[in-house]
């Protein structure tokens, strides 16, 4: 069943492509956009745009930023001897969420995947390891960072998702750069916060187990 | 915690203005709006604006068209002398889900509900009165249905939704629609199919029994 207006019908198709919306959701979001005054959808259509046009990478680490260099790269409160490798953007976003982490990070812009046809060069490996060995001290590379200076990287820590493709890049990852001679580290795998030893699948447990410490 | 973007967050902010959509949704969209190609960003933010820029109410029901009259009153296989009043274009949708209905529908735009200072004007219940008894038999106001004439109504169906402003709408209605000799009706309330017995609420459950039916 469809609305009585082909453009409203456009719009719910248009909202179905979007992740996690199906037609009930999509078809909900358009009669409510229907009842919005005009310059609240214009805000909404702009916003979008924007996106697209403003949005670009950060020229040290890739995360999404409106300048050249994003605002966890330029803070001067930050460690910046220490990366932690992610993903996408939204990793970032959830890592910041805990407010633990105080170093800098690398957005890879996916993970090693022969099956989708994603190879090293597909992503910004190339980019990570110039961050760890600097080929020479470009003045306008240096200029990027708060205090001027490139900083000497001491550890990677690799925060990719624990599945097949994540293990394969971490360790991917880790064999380019330990010659380097930084400490390579992996984010543990193990129980998640409140939840329950009997129901954890099998692979969880093992890792617990295999990664237990010492009290 | 935001995306280190202002324009990631501008739209992640514009989003959650959306129902049914909070902050991390919000932020799942954003980031997958971030990765999707231009020209299917800018088909949303088109067919967002097509929405404010195209749709109309049809001139004889106010369900949501692109045209002057919707498909449903164009259409000559409706019993166009059959109303079924709700209150959104959503709920024409959702009865035409059912496949059941065969006449036409009016939306009313809403509710009485003198807490939202929503009195009967605010709706299009002079609309309605004027289809159920024309005043006039206007060609032009005839041109619209698909056999060039004004039909003559037998019922109007209350198809508003069971609460305190939908049962006040509904009477408020019935006794301005009953004196023009119409017949008037409201659909059933009963246990929900599907439904247990057991579970279902008092009110649900007392309108259940009144409604009894023989067998």
């Amino acid at each position: 069943m469809s609305f009585t207006s082909p453009s409203v019908e456009a719009l719910v198709e248009q909202l179905m492509r979007l992740p996690t919306i199906g037609r009930k959701t999509a078809q909900r979001l358009a009669a409510y956009i229907l009842k919005m005054p005009r310059e609240e959808v214009e805000a909404l259509a702009q916003a979008l745009l924007a996106v697209k046009d403003r949005v670009r990478h950060c020229a040290i680490c890739f995360n999404v930023t409106d300048e050249v260099v994003c605002t966890i790269c330029r803070s001067p409160r930050r460690d910046h001897t220490t990366i932690c490798v992610v993903e996408e953007p939204s990793d970032v976003l959830a890592l910041e969420r805990t407010g633990e982490y105080r170093g800098v990070y690398h957005v890879l812009g996916g993970v090693i995947s022969p099956l989708d046809g994603i190879g090293p060069d597909d992503l910004r490996i190339r980019e990570l390891v110039e961050r760890v060995a600097p080929a020479s001290n470009d003045p306008e590379r240096a200029a990027h960072y708060p205090d001027g200076q490139i900083p000497r990287i001491q550890e990677v820590i690799l925060a990719l998702n624990p599945n097949v493709e994540g293990d394969t890049t971490a360790y991917y990852l880790a064999q380019l750069l330990k010659p380097l001679g930084v400490r390579v580290t992996r984010i543990a795998r193990g129980l998640p916060i409140g939840g329950d030893l009997e129901y954890a699948d099998e692979a969880t447990l093992s890792r617990a187990l295999e990664g237990r410490l010492a009290l």
